[in-house]
């Protein structure tokens, strides 16, 4: 076993979109567990836009990070030693943990996981955060009817994409928009969308218009911003909004301004609800059940972006907010030991 | 009886803030009705700050009024001369009826109303229209829960006065924005709010924080625009906002510019919901059986602001956008005969 390992800090609160210099690249000893703790070899870390506002130190659903702390996120890892009756030498675990190589939890603060289930990576996309995050913000918020139009923004990343298979499971119409050419092909030939939207080479308010004639009944937010403005003209009578994400503005140092909501909400009597998964925290065995279940069926399928190596983690991250990925994003640190 | 009576037809779309040019004020015969039908006299008419969406040609939750035809609103009258079954000469009605000052309308467009159960105007305020907005609103969309805290804008007026004060019969703390002293003193001393601010002499931001020192739990908005930009930072998690109007906007002849709200309502999981009362058509006579009983009870209040005579009702109607009425806007064009 190596001695000493690298880590990723926050090193100070970035103004804008982040950079390398806003991070702390560092080398640290490998601690030994104590009782009940598990040393953890990471293997696939995963990166996501939400990070992006716990960077920041302004109040929200979840405590922004410390300066000068390493920075954590979901982790799947697999046990080097154990102090915990719970966990044996080699197990797969999942967890939110530390960017290091080498990681101590509590044995409390990870779940094993059956890499037999499904592909262990599926645990930190499909059927696990990004997955439950569509899986409950759809069905709970936006409850799509047999026959509605669904519309979905960042719908080739790993919550959108989601989000619309899960919609086309309940019968609606699919439109989905995307910022490259081959994401709207993905979303048309391999995952069934309806309609498919290149916000970077369409107008998005006429792109609407001619792929929702029936307007839009269900808008799963990932994006906010411009095209998100788009969609309130078209919007039917009680139509729901669950408000995902708001990538376009997670980056803007000015106030985010655009036309507001009011007098489109009265007009249709729509519904727009904000969450997180944390919200869910109390169902997520149902999610889990249901994203299995539809998985091992062939009715849904995802896609995975890998980034090799400890030190392309910070790229891998910041390039989220280039719309580089296709799917989910994850970072592959080390290979599991047999 | 007069063979010809006075009426007001829209004889153009306003443009930003109506005028009285906008208008058409004219004479016709009156009408002899037919089976099935009432000739009413019209004593109270009500303008509320939702006609002029209807003087708008966009689509809304009701129909757009059509040019060179009589306005129509909330009306008390009584029957002057009656071809149904279930009416007498001498009955009060209430109905949407147009603005003249004698109607014929269908037996079931109109509603025998009980004057003894409480004073006939409160059938066009606190225990109608008005008053079942409030109702509806609040409890089915903000859903106040003890120890809460409630903030009302257009707080004095005929929705948000009521809305404050079922929030204070539910426990909670009620915060109400005014445009005047006098309103704000009407709030606090005669309806029980627990802080009320003056939103054109105070800084309603710093003002909001003051008077909500644990947060906002419910938003009960009836004015949209730079009012309701300034609740958002202040939002707890899980917080509702019931969109009832947008006053500010409604005269705005370019898009109401302001901050997004997707990354507030995303870090509280707030709701937003638009509404208008007739969503709640199944259930008026729950929300009408409530309000009666609080009012009989003493536990509701309400004022109105009642010009006299026909010739006025535009005036009375205009006035609405200068916030210069306390309570219901109503117009008294006739009185009862016995």
């Amino acid at each position: 076993m190596k001695q000493m390992q690298k880590q990723i800090k926050l090193a100070k609160r970035p103004v804008g979109v982040p950079t390398i210099a806003d991070f702390d690249f560092s080398k640290a000893p490998i601690k030994a567990p104590a009782d009940d703790e598990l040393l953890i070899r990471a293997v696939y870390i995963s990166v996501d836009p939400y990070l992006r506002g716990r960077m920041q130190d302004t109040k929200s659903y979840v405590a922004p990070f410390k300066l000068d702390e390493v920075i954590t996120s979901g982790m799947i890892g697999q046990v080097v030693e154990s102090k915990s009756d719970r966990f044996s030498k080699g197990d797969v675990i999942i967890g939110n943990l530390g960017w290091k190589e080498y990681v101590v939890a509590s044995e409390k603060a990870v779940q094993k996981i059956d890499p037999d289930l499904a592909p262990v990576t599926a645990h930190l996309s499909i059927i696990g955060m990004t997955g439950l995050t569509a899986y409950f913000g759809l069905l709970d918020i936006g409850q799509p009817k047999e026959g509605e139009t669904v519309v979905v923004s960042g719908a080739a990343g790993a919550v959108g994409s989601t989000v619309g298979q899960i919609a086309k499971i309940k019968g609606t119409r699919v439109v989905g928009i995307a910022g490259t050419k081959a994401k709207c092909d993905y979303l048309l030939n391999e995952l069934g969308f309806d309609a498919a939207i290149n916000y970077k080479e369409e107008d998005v308010p006429s792109a609407l218009e001619t792929a929702c004639p029936n307007g839009i009944d269900v808008y799963y937010d990932n994006v906010g911003g411009e095209i998100s403005d788009a969609v309130f003209p078209l919007l039917n009578k009680f139509a729901r909004i669950p408000v995902c994400g708001s990538i376009s503005s997670y980056n803007n140092v000015k106030p985010d301004m655009g036309p507001r909501v009011q007098s489109a909400l009265i007009k249709t009597s729509a519904l727009m609800q904000g969450f997180t998964l944390g919200d869910y925290s109390e169902r997520l065995q149902e999610g889990r059940t249901a994203l299995a279940t539809w998985l091992n069926e062939g009715r849904l399928k995802y896609e995975e972006t890998i980034t090799e190596g400890f030190d392309h983690i910070l790229d891998a991250f910041l390039d989220l907010f280039k719309g580089a990925n296709l799917g989910k994003q994850l970072v592959k640190v080390a290979d599991f030991e047999k």
